[in-house]
C-alpha cells in the first residue's frame, strides 16, 4: 500500500469510528461538519469517502446489519419455519430500538422492496435476508401471503421510531412487536385462547 | 378587549397560522426562530406566547385533536364495539400520517398513560378519547385485556413515522394498521397481554 492509500485509509478509520459516536449520541441527524471537525480532517475529505449522509450511515450501520443477515441464514435452517421467523424479527427489533438512528435512517431512505425500485444497501441487504424466513413462513401458513418483508421491516423501524424516548426502549419495542405478531384485534375471534 | 390585549391576541394569532404553515412544510423540527421572523414579531415574543417548541406544537394540532375527541365521542354510541374501535384508529391514522409532525410531536413527548405519569396535553387528550372505545371492545372479547391505548397510539404513532417518506403516506398506513389489527401471524395463540 502507498503511503497516500494507507493515509487515505487512516482517514476513513478516523472518520468512521467518530461518525458512529456521533451516530449513537445524536442519531441519524448528526451533523457531518461535527464529525469532520472530531477527526480533525477538512468537510472535503468526508464527502470524498463519504459523499453523503446516507452513506455515511450505510456505513456506520454496516457491521450490525451483517450481523443481522448472517442470523437469518443460520435460522433458515430451524425446523420451524414461524419460530425462525419470528425469531430474526425479534433480533431485527432489539437492533433497530437500541442502534440510535438506525430507524431514522431506514425511514428516510424508504423501506421499499429492492423490485419496487427500493435501492438503498442496508434496507435491500435486510429485505433479502429477511425475505427467504417470510416466504418460509407464508408456505407454512403462518403468515397471509398478501404480507411483504418490506411492510415487516417498516412496522418494526416504526416502533423503533416511537419507543425511541421510552426509558426501556428495547423491551417496549419487544412487547409492542408481540401484539403486532398477534394482532391487536384479529378478525376471526374463535381463535383466540 | 383592551388594545394590548387585542394586540397580543393578533400576534398570537399570527404566530399560530405562521407556525402551522412551518409544521406542514418541515415537521416538528420547524425553526422557531424563522417563525419569529416570518411572523414578524421577535423571538421574546414566541416564547412569551409559546414557552417551549411542545406548547407551540400542541396548539397547532388542537384542532385536529379536538375534531379526534369528539369523533371518539360519536363512536362511543356505535353499537359495534369492536367496528367502532377499528373505525377511530382508522380516523387517527388517516391524521397521523397526514399531519406533518404530529406523530414526531406525540413520539418525541412519549405516549405514557396520564396514570402511568404522562403529562403532555395532546397524547393525555387522546389516550381519554380512545380508552373508552378500547375498553368496551376488550369487554366484548376482541382485544386481549392487556393492550393499553398507549400501546395503540405508539403503533399507530410508527407507522405514520415509518411512512413519513412513502409516495401515498395515508394508504399505505391505513394498510399497515389492517396487518397490526388483524396479526402478523396469530394463526399460533401466543400468550396475549
Amino acid at each position: 500500500m502507498s503511503a497516500q492509500r494507507a493515509d487515505a485509509r487512516r482517514n476513513y478509520e478516523r472518520i468512521l469510528a467518530v461518525a458512529m459516536e456521533e451516530v449513537a449520541a445524536h442519531g441519524a441527524d448528526a451533523s457531518l461538519e461535527q464529525i469532520a471537525r472530531t477527526a480533525g480532517v477538512g468537510s472535503a475529505t468526508v464527502r470524498r469517502h463519504f459523499p453523503g449522509r446516507r452513506a455515511l450511515l450505510e456505513a456506520v450501520f454496516r457491521e450490525r446489519i451483517a450481523t443481522l443477515c448472517a442470523r437469518a441464514g443460520e435460522l433458515a435452517e430451524v425446523a420451524d419455519a414461524r419460530a425462525a421467523l419470528l425469531e430474526w424479527l425479534g433480533a431485527f427489533t432489539a437492533y433497530a430500538a437500541s442502534a440510535r438512528g438506525m430507524a431514522a435512517a431506514l425511514a428516510q431512505e424508504g423501506l421499499l422492496d429492492p423490485e419496487d425500485g427500493g435501492d438503498n444497501a442496508c434496507s435491500a441487504q435486510l429485505i433479502q435476508a429477511c425475505g427467504p424466513l417470510l416466504r418460509r413462513a407464508q408456505r407454512a401458513g403462518a403468515v397471509a401471503p398478501g404480507v411483504a418483508v418490506s411492510d415487516l421491516l417498516t412496522l418494526i423501524t416504526g416502533i423503533a421510531l416511537a419507543t425511541e424516548r421510552h426509558p426501556d426502549a428495547a423491551a417496549e419495542a419487544e412487547r409492542l412487536l408481540g401484539l403486532v405478531v398477534a394482532g391487536v384485534s384479529p378478525s376471526v375471534v374463535t381463535a383466540r385462547g
